[in-house]
């Protein structure tokens, strides 16, 4: 039996939804691994939606969040709100500003930010039911929202200061780490990798993937 | 000096757009080579948007194939009708339906398709200065009608008999090929690898890719 992993996405596109090469590098070493993937997303209209070629936004547009994520699925992702832990071996949540405008808004309220009704329990259900956790990019500001407080989570989301700061005042522990490597808190079975909160390109940013995808893999 | 490959996108999405994991994986091997990654496309309205999760045209909306192929490029689209042969050292083509609905119409004209004026210069230019191109999934449509009737290029798109006898009827040379493996034309030197015509997922469509595009720097 083929392990079921939960792919988490907000979109697609870097700037208002899903970062297309971390879902997408998540999907290959999830298949190259002989896992069976489960793409899902909230079913709700996105944030806003961004121009990125110009990087401004497209004003009068809306975009559904499950409908773009099926872009990069393939079709068949689920609306998250109907999934449950038990679905799931485990969840992985690839970045983008998504992770950060769809699923909670702490691109825009930091610390403050709210969670989307439907992630906030998949993520509590998942952790509370010891399946793994992987967290991309900037997805653990996501998970400190959720289990900073109580479980004072161990993440990374590269070195940046500032987000690193807004992680600690969730109750979250920071470590700086290097693009092509991991963060895991055992514990918790959570493990995180910077990918595009330091970039440089999709070599780098896979070798960080492949990592958590094994360790994630690896929990089970 | 890194190789400078161009890399030729065609939206965002496989129903009506460049396929994200072929465009994604390509980026990821070339990358992962060290290669410089130039990424184009044509600066025009796809021909429709199609609703990913549903599989059904969303009518009404319309999105621009630079644009949205600024998703997957993470910005830096140039307008293909800019890019010259003298840009690249060489050019690949990922798939899916907007390579034969916004490169050309292959998909709603079959043989009798046109090709957008600035791919087809491109396209021509590029292989007139004998440098290589790679085409994946159904891409090899476009070039067997670019260069199949003067050419007589040898391209797969996998094993669909109907396609197959287009490509044919186009003065191209066609060989049936496994997902995971290309085929080679050294005279022309053009590559190709049947990706999502075939599928089943990213990581045997991921194996061709790689395939190819280690031909493709094999070449410089």
């Amino acid at each position: 039996m083929a392990q079921k992993i939960g792919v988490l996405l907000s979109g697609c596109g870097y700037l208002d939804g899903a970062e297309i090469h971390e879902a997408t590098l998540a999907l290959y070493f999830l298949d190259k691994a002989g896992a069976e993937i489960i793409c899902m997303a909230p079913d709700k209209d996105q944030m806003h939606v961004v121009d990125h070629n110009a990087e401004q936004p497209q004003d009068g547009e809306t975009r559904n969040v499950r409908r773009e994520a099926a872009r990069i699925a393939r079709g068949n992702v689920k609306d998250v709100a109907a999934v449950k832990a038990d679905d799931l071996d485990a969840l992985i949540i690839p970045g983008g500003f998504g992770a950060a405008k769809n699923l909670c808004t702490f691109a825009v309220d930091g610390p403050d930010c709210s969670v989307d009704p439907g992630v906030e329990a998949l993520v509590t259900a998942v952790h509370a039911a010891k399946k793994p956790i992987g967290a991309l990019c900037i997805a653990p500001a996501l998970i400190a929202k959720i289990l900073g407080a109580d479980h004072h989570v161990e993440l990374t989301i590269g070195n940046d200061a500032a987000t690193a700061a807004a992680l600690t005042k969730l109750g979250a522990k920071h470590t700086d780490q290097a693009v092509d490597d991991i963060v895991v808190d055992e514990g918790n079975k959570v493990v995180s990798t910077p990918c595009y909160m330091l970039g440089p390109g999709p070599a780098k940013v896979g070798a960080g993937i492949e990592k958590l995808v094994a360790k994630v893999l690896g929990w089970l």
